[in-house]
């Protein structure tokens, strides 16, 4: 070894980023639980606690909802491989990087990949999405309910109920979203429906939860093999499953921290948990508006679990971040793609949703810009805590 | 919810399976280190100390050695679909589950499969590779190290200069063997190499580490998009290498644990490392051996940390198992496929392989076997004890 590698010292960040957000010390502790065989009675039953768990967090009756071993990304390709064959018409609502991916993804399956596109920031209109379930009569359609890259949360129920009246099979991102504010997968008639664990459900990343209804299983479990073994569905729930066959080593580690994460949404409730996620966002935006800074998503339609910002051009937005960082322990994230140096995006996700973060980034950022001699229009933290303190009332 | 989800609390086992093996506290310690953004320079740094420290364990100088964010099948997958393309003939060796597996994937890959075959238990002979090498001329090959499913160790450096002096890719398994058996990535002319984090290297299950060398990478750089966008290799070397280009979140954790597993093998030393697996499993037969028991695999060829053992036709095998379970903690496997009923399969893996649990599963299995009217023969014990006796003097 040419440099001797020491103990492993991690700085404590304050995550204000697209996640990984914090992870709670009992999440933490939990993955410190002895592993055990995949086939140990113990871990089975593991597994069917944490399906249940997600269930209620993703707010259906889907008896095939489990845990894919891997990141949200995977969670996005299973969804979309074992959906779609060779040729098959698929409809996407593109409007950030995300819906770009799930595109990318559609092509690399071999699928016709038609779009309805809306410019980075703006929600894909209902409308548009009828109009084109209409021309293409496509039998799937993917949508992404909460767009990391841009900020904003896609509205679902009215496009999920044209979805299912055609016949089609709906499938949604909600890797951003779920746990953080209102998923309804069996209301908005989702079909497959995929998520994160490092977001909103405050687990550590590297599992993505997945969950599907009989209309879409139907179509996955009948047709050929996929060209992934690693992510098949049909293979996959035979172990999640009652058969209990082995497929692969699962990330018990991480399924350990998964499980207490949703623990602790049950604990806390569904409800209270969205309203608090809604209120700190509300405070951020209130305290960057006064600062001067306006929000990036469409009016009325931003996520807030990812607060989009618009940076002026007057600011370099790298060095800010980079104080953010390096002053303060804060991470936030700039835009991606076309959005590079003009956004920046402000996660208050699961445990790093709280008033104390949203107080101390403003300060933070009130701090730096004075010491850049662009000193805010007014007291960010006032205009935070003049929203904490009507919300209390 | 319908019932309550308490407290996790799992059994402390004895692994003594096919993996996990057990997890050191360090490396559970090491797993609750805090999370960070994924760009963050603290945690590219913690990537790049992972990598270190994998070429010193995988022998190899490869700059492309990486982690994936999937268990070690995901490390077959990515290796085959990266390098396969439709048409492809691809040469597996094929005398176990895994090397089937192997051989599912390449045909999912759209791969020509060609296999040279040997029975279970058995090494496949360098002589009927040469012959299949000439014969059909494919341009990759792919064996595995240790069959898990057989408790075979494959030689592999004959077939390895064979190999690359036919200018053929060489792919290699060596999820049950990196990390307790000398593993020689340059030295057997092995151009792409993967395995799993949850067996003799002893960190948690759920990563896959991979390298590469620049003959294989020219074939991977060079071909179209691959149908995985999750395991495009392409992409994932983007974001491990000098370029760090986003692709997915990785599940830090497990890459935390993972480095802490990797620092406590180089703090041990390869070479005592294979020492104390060796040593352990020699114990292990010893004292089966002295038992009455069979080991299944061909004659100095086994596995020294998965020992495969016949089962005689008057013992319930699984009964045993169970009792081994329930009474004892310790957990062994049986037989997979055709091996179902009629072997025990006994991992002393990483922090598993350790002189007390080799003593402590022979004095269970004796104690259960006599409780089942089937003494054994003599004392594993002490057949045991007697070969830790002579290697210490």
């Amino acid at each position: 070894m040419e440099r001797e590698i020491g103990e492993l010292k991690q700085p404590h960040r304050i995550l204000l980023g697209p996640g990984p957000s914090t992870l709670d010390y009992r999440v933490l502790r939990a993955m410190t639980t002895p592993v055990v065989g995949y086939m140990d009675l113990t871990f089975l039953h593991v597994m069917d606690e944490t399906t249940e768990l997600l269930r209620y967090v993703f707010k259906t009756e889907n008896e095939k909802t489990l845990v894919l071993s891997g990141s949200g990304t995977a969670g996005m390709e299973a969804s979309l491989m074992n959906l779609i064959q060779k040729g098959d018409r698929v409809l996407v609502g593109v409007a950030g990087y995300f819906s770009q991916r799930i595109s990318e993804i559609v092509k690399r399956c071999g699928g016709e990949l038609i779009t309805v596109e809306a410019p980075w920031g703006q929600i894909i209109e209902p409308g548009e999405m009828k109009e084109a379930l209409d021309k293409y009569e496509p039998p799937v359609v993917f949508m992404v309910h909460g767009e990391t890259s841009t900020g904003i949360e896609q509205p679902l129920a009215e496009i999920g109920a044209m979805v299912r009246e055609r016949g089609v099979i709906f499938g949604v991102d909600s890797v951003a979203s779920l746990g953080g504010v209102p998923v309804e997968t069996d209301e908005w008639n989702i079909d497959i429906i995929y998520s994160g664990s490092q977001k909103c459900l405050g687990a550590p990343p590297g599992v993505a939860p997945v969950s599907i209804n009989e209309r879409a299983w139907q179509k996955i479990s009948s047709r050929a093999a996929i060209p992934s073994f690693y992510l098949d569905l049909n293979l996959i729930w035979k172990y999640w499953g009652s058969e209990r066959v082995y497929h692969h080593t699962p990330p018990m580690s991480l399924i350990y921290g998964l499980r207490e994460a949703l623990r602790i949404i049950e604990e806390e409730g569904l409800e209270g948990r969205f309203k608090r996620h809604e209120i700190n966002s509300q405070a951020l935006l209130a305290g960057l508006g006064a600062m001067g800074f306006s929000p990036f998503a469409q009016e009325g339609y931003g996520l807030v679990t990812l607060n989009a910002i618009e940076v002026p051009e007057d600011i370099d937005e790298g060095t800010v971040r980079k104080r953010l960082l390096d002053e303060y322990n804060i991470e936030i994230v700039g835009g991606l793609g076309p959005l590079a140096g003009k956004i920046w995006r402000i996660g208050l996700m699961g445990t790093s949703s709280t008033r104390n973060n949203v107080l101390t980034i403003l300060a933070a950022l009130e701090n730096i810009l004075t010491d850049m001699d662009k000193p805010p229009a007014a007291s960010g933290v006032s205009a935070a805590v003049e929203v904490y303190r009507k919300k209390a009332r």
